[in-house]
């Protein structure tokens, strides 16, 4: 096994860095305890493992701008095989991160994806190499609105640039490139990591060799659009979102985005789900108080979900990927034909959807079915059943492990990855 | 045909009341003239007839609290019979009002329900003696969270009792007793005026001869209360709420209310009629801006469903009468069983749903009809084929209006109302 030259570097605060080891052998645990030793707020790249661009190497946008310098933070798992063969690249969600199977350093809470990806599990670390990027316009360390704007040596904020799924593509390229990472054996996500998941393959068709989109659709929908206008609108509303200069001023939109996170978050769960867990029980009370205090454990739970969102999560980063959310219509950029966007793809996919999730509904995964279909791909789907709504890709859903580990097995085989 | 003496009164600023004419003989359109000509806000009541409670008939409140005095403001169209046998009592919802069928005085619009109610109509005003009136706790010229509290001298804010829909009930029963009417031939409502309606079947058995409780359910559920705590979460997040006092200091939460209502206003649509009505249809433009302007369609129409709302809407209404909804749960009033609310009911019930309404799906009137037809009730159930979701009771539903003439007729027949 050949070491990645020079493919990983400090953190962007040296002092604040911690040592990650010899790169391509890395320790899980020993980096989680590492992080749970290092918990400061506010240095989240030293969280992580960075890149850098420099001015030589801009990220050229979709709208136009070419974004330099930038940096990118990701975390890797596992080894790097000699024939750098046995690459997974896992894209986060909307307010997901890089942390899939380590310790947050903000919330201090396990890895997002710890049950899928480990020693053993679907996306095993003991025979994949693992990666997983923060996305650019998010807010764990890879450049975003929070991030210095050297022209005016402030805070982006709205003078960032807006981003697309295809530029967060993009730059994951990028690193790739710089990690000297030609293709990947896989490449998968939920929700907007699928949107990135379908982006991979339509744009770097050579660079796929399986991909497994999960809970989303090729393109966003009205009711999609809507809900997270809404958000953008409670943050928007906020006085101390001071259109977006808040970082600058001093201020905290906290109270905006507490509420389009409880909107949005109730579209991640299910009505069944929010009956069977919650129901009309009251919080640690006998009778309702006939006020507005949390009386149903709904309320009291959703409040708790607004409040701790904060915590972690950048304002404008909110409304920056709601929009590339928005914004990601992948037929479009294909005459109108999604089939076009993988004419002649050599990937193997696998679809998989989940009968209550009502925000990508089965619908939305069977559009892409017929697209691959359309162009003969190799093309599995399964729809899930489950009440776990949206979220149930997170969650503990045992046919969705069966399903990702025979497909990852098998396509594992095909790629002579044996065991 | 004999006038109800005393049944109507001015307007509780006589400067401004308007002569509506002899009570019992109401022509609708010279109201709406008369209405047209007399568009100032800020005195509700005088646009409609009011009925005032003095100290000595308080409306005793479900959370112990009597309340008074206090002050209905209602609409009536066509004419009672002589033996007061045609009443149809029309139950509003969440952000409905009195003006069912003539012009709303602060929005200029048509009445929520003109296609439902007038002459020839369903609810046939040339046969039939409508009331609506404006809940307690409304906004509309009922006594609700914006009037003085006597005992401050200022707006009552949170200072308001929290209402239940036993307690909207119960008021209007008390306006009945007033106009001298002992009895409904029916009572209808959708979405919280299904509720009512409800109700009324359950605590006043002798006074509903016909019930129609459309696109409801016998109680909220974990899903609505968590959207309305959202709306509730987004006024409460607006500084010019000031923690509802908003009144007395001269500011104005509308921003919060509009984001509550653009987050409501989702779940009123259906996914299929916001991607017919929509789409990912750019707004006057070609392309999309990257910027955070309303590109969509679908984001304009929400940012227009926000903006006029909060003319129109009080923000501390917005918050009693969500309550009041989250806490309807029939049954529990009930022993817990929902069939003992209608055990021994004489009534004629007619349960409406539709297919693409998720906020009060049809499992919900499957519910009350199990519940109906465990006590032997009378009962109707038809789930009616629309991609209109919730709103589907007040579009033009074709279905919908034959279901209901079918129904109203029959039991007119019933009840010796010839036409």
């Amino acid at each position: 096994m050949r070491p990645i030259a020079g493919a990983r570097q400090r953190a962007v605060r040296p002092e604040r860095s911690m040592d990650m080891g010899e790169p391509t052998k890395l320790d899980a645990q020993k980096k989680r305890d590492a992080l749970s030793e290092h918990p400061a707020k506010g240095d989240l790249a030293a969280m992580s493992l960075v890149a850098q661009f420099g001015p030589g190497e801009p990220l050229r946008l979709d709208c136009g701008v070419a974004l330099s310098p930038f940096t990118i933070a990701y975390e890797t798992y596992g080894h790097l095989n000699a024939g750098k063969s046995n690459v997974v690249l896992i894209c986060h969600a909307l307010t997901g991160d890089q942390h899939v199977a380590s310790k947050h350093p903000l919330s201090g809470k396990p890895g997002w994806w710890e049950t899928m990806v480990g020693p053993g599990l679907p996306i095993d670390t003991d025979r994949f190499f693992v990666i997983c990027q923060n996305v650019i316009g998010g807010c764990m360390g890879t450049t975003g609105p929070k991030d210095i704007n050297p022209v005016t040596g402030k805070a982006y904020g709205l003078d960032f640039p807006v981003i697309t799924i295809a530029d967060m593509v993009r730059a994951q390229a990028m690193l790739l490139d710089r990690l000297g990472i030609s293709d990947l054996f896989c490449v998968i996500g939920g929700s907007m990591g699928g949107m990135q998941a379908l982006q991979w393959a339509a744009a770097y068709p050579d660079r796929v060799f399986s991909a497994i989109p999960i809970a989303t659709a090729a393109r966003h929908s009205a009711q999609n659009i809507a809900f997270h206008e809404v958000g953008r609108q409670a943050i928007m509303a906020d006085p101390e979102w001071c259109s977006g200069a808040y970082l600058a001023q001093g201020s905290n939109p906290a109270k905006g985005l507490a509420v389009a996170r409880m909107a949005a978050h109730i579209t991640y769960l299910s009505e069944a789900a929010l009956h069977r867990k919650f129901g009309r029980n009251l919080q640690n009370r006998e009778k309702v108080t006939y006020g507005f205090d949390a009386d149903f454990q709904i309320e009291s739970y959703l409040r708790h979900q607004g409040m701790t969102f904060v915590d972690r999560f950048d304002a404008n980063s909110y409304l920056y990927i709601t929009r590339a959310m928005d914004y990601f219509d992948l037929a479009a950029d294909y005459g109108g034909v999604l089939a076009n966007a993988f004419h002649g793809t050599k990937a193997r996919f696998c679809i998989v959807s989940f009968t209550s999730d009502w925000l990508f509904p089965t619908t939305d995964s069977r559009q892409i079915v017929h697209a691959l279909n359309a162009v003969a791909a190799n093309v599995s789907f399964v729809e899930i059943d489950t009440d776990k709504g949206h979220d149930a890709f997170l969650l503990d859903e045992p046919e969705m492990f069966a399903t990702l580990r025979g497909f990852i097995d098998s396509a594992a085989e095909k790629r002579g990855l044996s065991e």
